[in-house]
């Protein structure tokens, strides 16, 4: 078997590496395949108690302040796409990362890797967006970089937004303190970032017109520790969808949790492209929703004050974290039979973020 | 003229762009394209007052402490090289990104774009050697990504490194700091790392075998700054070498800068491959060399600190920083001429780092 040279550069490796040791695009996919990868090479390697804790962002001392710290890669396919641009998702994600830590974000990195040949006008337009994004959501782009390699060697623009925020006192979020008896609630209708994305990608011709949900979340947080609720985790449904997020939160609380299929909203759109080619929109991208685990005492406080934000208006209890079962999410669905809802094996949908 | 719809995605647009108007691969030098699209495309979008240091790195407050914040993402071909790979490279730029603005580094994140059908050993071997160097700067990898492209959409492995680091008090290096009669001090020869990664690219045989000098220099910085040296700035030579760094000094704080060619260190394979193909070692990369602008009464006193470190052996004082031609650096050749050492313009070698 012959070596994709130029994409290995100098390394040479004289026996043939077989098709289950090379990386496939599911590998990204945030599903089992990826959680795979994680286990496999990067915590292994990379092994210590922050990173260990698999939550979206790492939280950190530096002389008494609890900073949360995340990074981002987007490589979305297209650029533009109805709802949002890589600039602006690329904002989105980084503070999503952060707030979903019940941190305040503060800071953004910029690094980008740009195709030789690109137009200018299509660099200048998604740097607007993403300062739009970035100054509508009050944090500051401090520090940049940029690469440009071969045409042919990227995909016209990559984008890296690491972030910096500040974890008030008290707070301490994380996907291993969910407990049998709390409930779980969704922010909104799911799926929409990633069916708008291939619906644009695939020139599919929708009658209503579908936009990503693409939306930077930490205000809708804000109004959520403002209500004083015990929140024990919260989690962006994204690469994976909500299956991935909340699957993570079970195996990670050791509990188990039981949805109902009927308590989670679906826009129209959504269900007809998913239905349409096959796709469960459980396993499908938002990037402007959220996932909370939430003591079952002040879960309708929670719900109330989500419904009063624009990011939460059809905010819903969707199921309860069960003692059963440990690391299984099941779901009453609505012909009322039970279904196991596991991690994504591969890749629905690649290249959504 | 037709558009590269792949690079493009969705973006549409309906007339020729101007070879001038497009990403050209000098954008990436570190020279005078790259400054262009920062003051043109960047700089005015992002306009803050952090950002407009421009510095390596952005120094930030969050709750009284003082972090410095810095990003790269990393595109060397090959991944790996003598002296080091991608993995180590990352970790030792933004290191010294943190370092050379007199910041302790202290967490890194580490996210990864990769090509569909790389083999995971690859992953791995770049992983591991990521790991490595992490670990011998004292540093910790907290947070991660990682995304996959189709094969032909990246160029193997794409790294990103962001990183936090604490700022001592009292420290405020910047390159605005230089005044006249200050001294220019470089901490060992220049141009290994560039040409290592040319000679290894373009299949050079050389006599000698050269290793790029990518190493992590904060242990360096931490002796410099023990002396108590009245510290100006710092710049490490990467992209666009010391020209570059001095120049961009130069043109921050104002101030005009002679150097004394006889007093920068240059290795002889060095000089041979830059003579053979025509480049000029003063706009080469390294990746484990620093120039530090310091008050001329302090600069024996660092010099003599810096030769006792390992990286900083070679120490010299190249230079004086001048109250005439402000943002002119000229050079006294070894011939006993003097000629103006301007910006790079273009890319002498593009994707060194």
């Amino acid at each position: 078997m012959s070596q994709p040279a130029k994409a290995l550069g100098s390394f040479s490796c004289p026996l043939p590496v077989p098709a289950s040791e090379r990386i496939v695009l599911g590998h990204g996919s945030g599903g089992t395949l990826s959680a795979d990868l994680l286990r496999k090479v990067f915590l292994p390697a990379f092994e210590n108690a922050t990173l260990a804790r698999l939550d979206d962002q790492a939280i950190v001392s530096v002389n008494g302040c609890r900073l949360a710290f995340t990074t981002d890669s987007f490589v979305v396919k297209p650029l533009f796409f109805p709802g949002g641009d890589i600039g602006s998702l690329a904002v989105h994600g980084t503070i999503n990362d952060l707030a979903m830590g019940g941190a305040k974000p503060l800071f953004l990195s910029a690094a980008f890797i740009l195709e030789e040949g690109l137009p200018l006008e299509t660099l200048n337009r998604v740097v607007n967006s993403f300062h739009k994004a970035a100054t509508a959501a009050g944090v500051q782009v401090v520090t940049g970089d940029t690469k440009v390699v071969e045409k042919g060697s990227c995909d016209g623009i990559f984008v890296n937004t690491s972030g910096i925020g500040l974890v008030p006192d008290g707070v301490k979020l994380s996907a291993d303190q969910a407990r049998p008896g709390d409930k779980i609630i969704l922010s909104g209708a799911i799926g929409e970032h990633g069916i708008a994305i291939l619906a644009q990608r695939e020139g599919l011709d929708l009658q209503t017109p579908l936009e990503s949900d693409s939306a930077a979340l930490y205000e809708l947080v804000a109004a959520m520790q403002g209500t004083g609720a015990r929140l024990r985790c919260m989690r962006d449904p994204t690469r994976g969808g909500i299956s991935s997020a909340l699957n993570e939160i079970a195996a990670r609380s050791r509990a188990g949790m039981t949805l109902d299929e009927r308590a989670i909203p679906v826009r129209e759109e959504v269900r007809g492209v998913c239905e349409l080619l096959g796709l469960d929109p459980l396993y499908v991208a938002n990037e402007g929703k959220l996932v909370a685990i939430v003591d079952t005492q002040d879960a309708e406080k929670l719900v109330a004050a989500m419904r009063e934000n624009p990011l939460g208006r059809q905010a819903q209890i969707i199921g309860t974290v069960t003692g059963e079962n440990p690391g299984l999410v099941v779901m009453r669905t609505t012909l009322g039979t039970t279904r196991i809802v596991d991690m994504l094996a591969g890749d629905q949908l690649p290249r959504i973020c």
